[in-house]
């Protein structure tokens, strides 16, 4: 097979107290959340079934409407480089802030769980959803979109330039010459750009996959600008075929237009699968879980997040949609605006609209194996996405998908039947970077011994 | 016994290279600082001998002329959270910097180390010796002693504040009231500072042991003053008898002053142990070490160090030694300013200073293990410390400890023959802190009874 199936899995979904009213589930652990061992659990079965990678999200800020899994988590670098010494081949990824965390920082924390895991660390780049984050930080004002994504961008650049401070050749550990650092093959940085100053060099070197990977999940102009521009995986919404087609048209695209290789953009859609013995039998579990969870007041305190945990509390819930639209500019802008408009134009009512936004919608991932499987298939094949990044409600949802998804997937074909390698640039198909210290030497060495050929000719 | 001797581990002795010169022990892998393997393989042994804790050093500034153990090492909470799941009793102590972190940061990845370890984890606080780590955050200058050191005290009041965030009952996790978490037990900072501003909540809870321990190192009166007010472990310089005693006492007294408990500020000397066969061979050992690493222009470039990584090979090795002590204010003034002031006194040349800085000088645990554990009791008895934070050149060497000297320390009723429990705070004796948002409603309570009873009677 030329074009290989990813799959991802999100820690949050499984490491419950998960989706909102996950935690009443008897079978997930009251403190999943803040337990190392149920982590692991789901890091290990993710490896037997050959998973690319193992993903944590993140937030920094909370408030006691916040749903249960936001409350009380671990930070994700510690979290996953406790995982690393329990696994050997299954990619890490953490989310952290670009906004909140000097790049500096950032580099060490990633190329150290680098160095930990053999060479299996990601990043997920985010600038912060939450507004009310700032004030977490010293800062009254969340920094607006353009700044953030600024910043994002500058940031990767300088955390790429200080995981290249050393050269792959640079310890010799050599005895008899007294030489165990080559002093020519460290490099400061001197970085001095808009949002940075960074001098270098880190104090750190490269692990076996040359750097951590890069991932992003914007959905907005500025955030699709910078995936294409950086990022090596994407996660992507998925809540449709055709949207996930367009997603993947325009990342690809823009990616392309920047003289980027589009399948060095692995692209996965996130997905909730709902598996069942039949059809009938998933949609009708699928149904029983919304139903299970459908905390009209809890959904209107979380709709708030996406306009800086708002009070919508103090509105009268059957007058029109509040025009909060200058809320959203400092939040996930793309979400709140769309929210605002979709209101506007309807006509809906604040409780019209928590409605709508949260009625009952299936996953496209829910039926029988076979059915599950022709979707992912599908999606595949329609250049919908790479992936998928999983989520599951509890480890009894991941074990059945292992055992009765994965097993298809491979029998078609679609998936890996042994690991590419033990990176996760390897098992993604990413190229191995050179470091540019390295490059530019050997390109400097090669103009110099054509240009000598040239003289002697 | 109603006093216990106390030990840690220092990784970055054994870690290695460790010691300048021991990257050239065959013993010693090339790769040891960066192989997460060898730390746990040390972590283990010192757990298995019931040391209290598991000790990393940090920097954040390396040049080419640094030792070889700084120039390519892990950070240190990524290295502990991989080592915490080897391991249930050990502390896990982590030193970062309160000078290049923001406490809301610092709070998380700490808490989550110390619900990784099930209540194990300690910051050692400290404020960045070289001078050029700020060009690596953005700042030209380096801050000055008393900003550093005030952003510390503050640093860690803000912390522990964020570590309270949650009572310890937060969670009721009640299904029948659909009560996930109790708004009333989480807790806003709303900390305003001279450094700092950080409204929190944390969005993580508190582990077995309440909180992380604080670790200090200082030296200096600022150093002194902060270890007084907040260290509950304090890592001490153990050069002699007499001023590990001087120390001791007067770190002791100034906690006494301020109203604390001294027998909750828990000293450490650091010491290296060369333990032989005889005293003779232990103190030939010693010497040979010293011998195989007796670099001139090594040690030359390192001393600079202290005068934020000044280059003195620009003088004269055989004039007097420059007048540098402006470049010690900010740097590790204490030590800059000790080594100017005696080479004046002295009227010592560079070559003269570098070589009386760097001459033998065996350490006073050196012997046959009968004569180590002799003098360990008597520094014990003698008030010079409450335990030791061992330092070993190889793996060997640790063995060698554990094998001979810790069962002599245990025969004479110095150190335990099993662990008092499962959290550091449990193995150094110091008390559970009750989270302060308990404590004060609970002194409520009680004052609104007596007031009640009162006003019955």
């Amino acid at each position: 097979m030329s074009r290989t199936l990813h799959l991802a899995l999100s820690a949050y979904g499984v490491g419950g107290p998960g989706q909102h009213g996950l935690w009443k589930d008897p079978r997930v652990p009251a403190n999943a959340s803040i337990d190392i061992d149920y982590y692991i659990r789901q890091a290990k079965t993710a490896e037997q079934a050959l998973f690319d990678a193992y993903f944590i999200v993140d937030s920094q800020f909370i408030n006691a409407g916040y749903p249960a899994h936001y409350l009380n988590r671990l930070e994700p670098l510690t979290l996953l480089s406790a995982v690393a010494t329990h696994t050997r081949s299954l990619g890490l990824v953490a989310t952290a802030s670009s906004t909140y965390n000097s790049p500096f920082n950032l580099a060490r924390r990633f190329a150290s769980l680098d160095q930990i895991s053999g060479g299996r660390a990601g990043w997920n780049v985010v600038t912060s959803f939450d507004t009310q984050t700032s004030r977490n930080y010293g800062l009254d004002e969340h920094l607006d979109y353009a700044t953030r994504y600024g910043r994002a961008l500058e940031s990767v650049q300088v955390v790429r330039g200080l995981w290249d401070s050393y050269e792959d050749d640079a310890f010799p550990a050599d005895v008899e010459r007294n030489l165990f650092l080559d002093p020519t093959r460290l490099h400061a940085l001197n970085h001095v750009g808009e949002h940075f100053r960074v001098a270098g060099p880190l104090n750190l070197s490269r692990s076996p996959q040359g750097q951590p990977v890069i991932f992003q999940a914007g959905v907005s102009e500025e955030g699709r600008d910078l995936a294409a521009r950086v990022a090596e995986g994407i996660y992507a919404p998925g809540e449709s075929l055709e949207q996930a087609q367009a997603y993947f048209r325009d990342v690809k695209a823009r990616a392309a237009a920047l003289g980027r290789e589009p399948d060095h953009v692995v692209i996965f859609v996130g997905a909730s699968p709902v598996v069942g013995g039949t059809d009938a039998e998933a949609h009708r579990i699928s149904r029983e879980i919304f139903d299970a969870d459908n905390d009209f007041d809890r959904k209107l305190a979380f709709l708030g997040r996406a306009f800086g945990a708002y009070d919508f509390g103090q509105h009268d819930l059957d007058a029109p949609f509040p025009d909060v639209a200058h809320l959203a500019e400092k939040g996930g802008r793309t979400h709140g605006l769309k929210l605002v408009q979709r209101a506007r134009e309807s006509g809906q009512t604040l409780r019209q609209v928590v409605e709508t936004v949260t009625e009952y919608r299936p996953s496209p991932f829910t039926g029988a194996p076979d059915t599950v499987v022709d979707t992912i298939e599908h999606w595949f094949q329609a250049a919908a996405t790479d992936g998928l990044n999983l989520r599951f409600r509890t480890l009894d949802d991941l074990d059945r998908f292992v055992a009765d998804v994965v097993p298809l997937l491979q029998k078609r074909g679609l998936f890996r039947t042994e690991y590419e390698g033990d990176t996760l640039r390897e098992n993604l198909g990413l190229p191995f970077p050179v470091n540019r210290h390295t490059l530019a030497r050997e390109t400097a060495d090669r103009e110099a011994a054509v240009a000598g050929t040239e003289g002697t000719v």
